[in-house]
């Protein structure tokens, strides 16, 4: 993946595109979407190179959000270094990702070569994971710092953002190795419950200091995002509705004029309120469900499952 | 292609998505390009319904560029009201421009249908006029203010960044009529001539009010835009070294700073040096060109022609 990447999208000496490419490129993400679809497309069979095309798309593909979501998030740094948008501007950043969006779909027609019906599959597994996670981006901004946002408003959206985009090199690889679209459309159900386990994690890392956002605490405070610790502490019980109007209003204010103190008051609260345990139990329970479902998958060998099960745990013990 | 986009894209009640979806498409942009991929496909033989949907792909594309282009210019107005992002924000815009995106590939898709050597065209059409007109997008950003601008720097803009995009519509639509992937090619070289005059006369506009931006005259100016003139002034030898540092200042410097009379100044400028006559005599001869390649094509039936050369004049005589 590393050197399809460098070799086709290193030097292309494309004015305006070029230097931001490459940064964005460089920055030393952890490619972890498209090892996964390498992994499992030889996990079932097929040859490394024929599911190369889709994975490095999926990579182009998450580096074009990456850039976009930063932007819109406002985030400056990521990775341990400024993101794109800070270090060559705005409209740079936007020419960037769209130039990424565009190889991504020219790789997945690659993918596809001369084959029509797998061709079609891999377009539209591709074009319609596109269109949810973007939902589900939208969904995510939409709840920032609503006080109507529930528990049900977050299912919905880490099963549109983090659960479709996390299986979409599974659900392509298994085609890519030859399996018909009913068996592969297997892997969807599996990333709709990893895919949120692996966010839970993201949530609950918020509020360590590992995440290399500059070692900030709790970004998703200050950005108001609806997290599965917001939505359960809104769902609580013993909440009082002073705490509710704080929370809320912590949530709501702009993320500059939000002081390091209300964000040790919102952990705390957690803490107290005990939703920190309940995300904790939900991952777990997603992530037992996500193994059982990989387990009784008939066409999946054994050790192809076992493998599985350590990368789900992994996934959820890791540290960044 | 009007009855199409209502269809299927509004009322669709996506939250964050759906309120920007529906202000961008009723904008009352002009249609122009969908209109002339579905007036060559029927002109070609195809039935209407056979190029709609690759009709309204570049349509959706380009709302999607227009929503970036006006984040990435700082532009409030387009078709006489608030743009976008001015409307509800960078992040949904930015959100609404992605759904964009991921529906025109859903529909490219669905224009070739189950015959795969078409499908697989289409979509390189389509993918690479995307790459091609972001290429140009990036240069145009990057020449902006730049002392070193050249009329080659200007043409190479151009070529990608307008007379692609322009022919992507005819090349599609020739595709679909039935027509062999070499005879549907010639429409781009038609692009690379029309789009070029479509874009001088956008050049030239913009030196009158009647843009739609909010009456604002000499936005290219203020931008620091790479246009026509600019190249041609920059190459004139009766252009003084006073001069040239200061309309070369002006384009470099940020909009919000540039006076109303910086502008008249410029525009003054262009008159004495004779550019603007020089651009609408390159305008005229790029519309000759292109409308002699059309008369050319050995497969068009001379009415198409015919019309097709009315359709040309008339973009370079617009007022809007």
């Amino acid at each position: 993946v590393e050197r399809r990447i460098r070799n086709e999208f290193y030097g292309l000496n494309l004015k305006g595109i070029s230097p931001g490419l490459e940064y964005q490129l460089g920055s030393g993400g952890k490619r972890l979407r498209p090892a996964l679809c390498q992994w499992l497309a030889t996990g079932l069979g097929a040859e490394p190179s024929t599911s190369l095309p889709f994975a490095v798309a999926i990579e182009l593909l998450h580096n074009a959000f990456l850039i976009q979501d930063d932007i819109e998030d406002g985030d400056r740094f990521r990775r341990g270094r400024a993101t794109l948008w800070v270090e060559q501007g705005i409209p740079t950043a936007l020419n960037v990702a769209d130039f990424l969006i565009a190889e991504a779909f020219r790789l997945v027609a690659e993918a596809g070569a001369e084959n029509g019906p797998l061709s079609r599959d891999l377009h539209e597994i591709f074009t319609q994971t596109f269109r949810t996670t973007v939902e589900g981006q939208a969904l995510d901004l939409y709840w920032r710092g609503r006080s109507s946002f529930t528990v049900e408003a977050y299912e919905e959206i880490i099963r549109k953002k983090t659960g479709r985009y996390l299986a979409v090199g599974w659900v392509g690889a298994a085609r890519l190795a030859g399996r018909e679209r009913a068996e592969a459309n297997a892997f969807w159900e599996i990333g709709d419950e990893l895919g949120p386990a692996f966010q839970i994690k993201d949530d609950l890392l918020d509020l360590t200091d590992g995440k290399g956002r500059g070692g900030e605490v709790g970004c998703d405070i200050r950005e108001g995002k609806p997290s599965i610790l917001y939505a359960h502490a809104l769902a609580h019980p013993g909440l009082d509705s002073g705490q509710r109007a704080r929370l809320v209003e912590i949530h709501a204010r702009d993320r500059e004029k939000t002081e390091p103190q209300e964000v040790a008051w919102v952990i705390a609260l957690y803490d107290e309120l005990g939703v920190l345990e309940v995300a904790r139990r939900e991952m777990r329970k997603r992530l037992d469900h996500g193994v059982r479902k990989i387990e009784s998958l008939a066409f999946a060998p054994p050790p192809l499952a076992r493998q599985f099960g350590e990368l789900a745990q992994f996934l959820v013990d890791r540290k960044v």
